[in-house]
């Protein structure tokens, strides 16, 4: 007999995704972000520097919380580059990346509980808030983010402990959510007193968008999880949430718990943001982007895929096969190209979708693995 | 309404003792490694190594379980070093050091179970495994470890899932458990049907120890946890479990919920490995502690303060010092001195214990804190 979360972990589709998608030529599966576009010399000088400068001090065990010098630097760097304000009630914790923050979250608010979500969502998330909540209620997710109406006809007859979205460059839809529903999140989350969970670790690359849904929040409903993964590396596990006091000084504790955070890569990143890296990335990635996925919608729209929304930014697109995914799946592998077959980040339906990244395939790769996967859909 | 982790947790003591050793002279609180000690150009060649020859690889996501190039290394350079056998049917998973390791096996095992520790106990893992149980069992430790036969008059009457134990240089007690003690203690497991998490972050600086526990298990029983923290630096934040197959596996799905474990970092472990750094500085360090802890007992010996066990390695030494601790702890931090008032490490009894620390603090340091405990104690 195990724990309920022993029983029930399993490899996520995104992990098996992305363990095929080393084995095959492209790869249109990984979340990473392009390898092309690491930034490797400028934090290989920020290693140097900061144990050159300080020394021991970065090797020592992490604060609980996050390093002083980082939550500086996030608050006089950062926090412009994602349109936030901070209210003067809210702290910063700095985590392991936003995984480890929603680890973290589902790990205090939830004991069995239910949860609502957008269908679709990003699974691995969602698996640190599922595995703890009794339920979890999908909420449709069109063009504009998550169907507020459908959201309230729930809320009138469930009461829901938290709402987790992903408000921009949407995993896996491609989406943004709009201003005016932002602002109707707010005000449901107070009438029908619930937490919402805004992971926006895009928002760095996400180019114009409206503002956070924390902007409109009032009373610490709102906890914002964003991650230095996307803009910098993955690779440096460093990430943050800004929650109001009372919650934020929980999570803190929390952390002693895993002290999983490095406090030299926690120094690595407040550099990076201290010399301007972060923030002169922003605009260059979102373009980056933006180009590689006008390549895949040209390319799909060419063969005649067009069952998808037009991704605002981010790496993901959504695409209706017409067929089984996972069928589609395992004929694209043997064809070199492998993706992340969708029914998983679906509650419900989802079998015929499959979720194509551009962020580590090159243009090229990306023409020739639509290509392939239009070959793999007509002969099936 | 928050969950149960999220009410319960508190700060730990021994955070709190770092925090305020920050603020004074001399600092017996911490158990951080010595700063003097810590290889830091060697570390600040192997970043720029590992970025130089392998570029973005080093800066993608972790895989879920661990880096296989670290994996290696740890079986080809460091296995030797702790003097242990992996069998066949085990497997490695790499964690954020210990401490996350301990997060993982308190989530993976436990679901309000009861489980047994040594009394002392390391408070601050220990807090992942209680606030996940429904009770938890204090068994006497003296200067051979664990005393197992009060471990077995407990087992006769009460079924417990874990046992928790610190084989080596036992934090906060400083003791090693003899070696029919470990055998024992798996005969135990295997008569009483429990798991034993071996604790053993000090064995790369123990000097001569027995064998570790798990090398007389046949059956899976033990779960084995190191850490690099004390014989690299503890800011990598890199450490590694062993277990049998199907726990391991599992305990590596896990890590998909917060894939907290920062790529680069194994990487760079992985490197001082093969480099040999790691090897090279184990007898070295046992030796620099030992002459601290040399220093640290007969100063307490040369001012009558002789109520401890002396310690046979590691950073620690356990001294009651026949007052309330915390009562002794304030007025030594108003001196200048920083300990840890060592009652929250006891189950049962420990309010007159101090547990006093020779990684950070200096040899002459040593020698004037244990002047101004010497004078604090008489003088309340």
């Amino acid at each position: 007999m195990v724990s309920r979360i022993g029983k029930e972990i399993e490899i996520s589709p995104v992990e098996l995704g992305s363990q095929i998608a080393k084995r095959v030529k492209i790869n249109m599966a990984s979340g990473t972000p392009d390898p092309r576009k690491m930034p490797i010399k400028e934090i290989k000088d920020a290693y140097s520097e900061v144990l050159n400068e300080l020394g021991p001090k970065v090797l020592f065990y992490p604060g609980a919380g996050g390093q002083e010098e980082l939550i500086r630097e996030i608050e006089d760097k950062f926090l412009s580059v994602l349109n936030l304000t901070k209210r003067k009630d809210e702290k910063i914790v700095v985590t392991s990346g936003a995984q480890h923050a929603m680890e973290l979250l589902g790990k205090y608010f939830l004991e069995n509980d239910v949860i609502a979500v957008e269908n679709p969502t990003f699974i691995e998330t969602f698996n640190a808030l599922k595995l703890r909540s009794s339920s979890v209620i999908p909420i449709s997710l069109d063009p504009s983010g998550i169907d507020v109406n459908e959201l309230e006809t729930l809320l009138k007859v469930v009461k829901i402990r938290l709402l987790y979205v992903i408000p921009n460059c949407h995993n896996p839809a491609g989406v943004n959510m709009s201003e005016c529903r932002r602002k109707r999140l707010i005000e449901l989350a107070e009438k029908y007193d619930f937490y919402i969970i805004e992971d926006d670790p895009y928002r760095p690359i996400a180019g114009e968008t409206p503002q956070p849904i924390k902007n409109y929040d009032n009373n610490g409903r709102v906890i914002y999880v964003s991650s230095f993964s996307k803009i910098i590396a993955p690779g440096l596990r460093v990430g943050f949430l800004i929650a109001k006091e009372d919650i934020a000084e929980k999570i803190s504790l929390m952390e002693q718990l895993d002290f999983s955070t490095s406090t030299i890569n926690q120094y690595v990143v407040a550099r990076l943001l201290r010399k301007g890296v972060v923030t002169e990335r922003s605009k260059e990635l979102y373009e980056h982007y933006k180009s590689k996925m006008k390549i895949l919608v040209d390319s799909l729209v060419d063969k005649g895929l067009d069952k998808f929304n037009e991704p605002k930014c981010g790496f993901f697109l959504l695409l209706d096969v017409g067929k089984d995914s996972w069928n589609v799946f395992h004929k694209a592998v043997e064809k070199g190209l492998s993706f992340v077959p969708a029914k998983p980040f679906f509650l419900r339906g989802g079998d015929t979708m499959a979720r194509l990244s551009v962020s580590v395939a090159t243009k090229e790769e990306i023409i020739e693995g639509v290509k392939i996967l239009n070959e793999v859909i007509r002969n099936i």
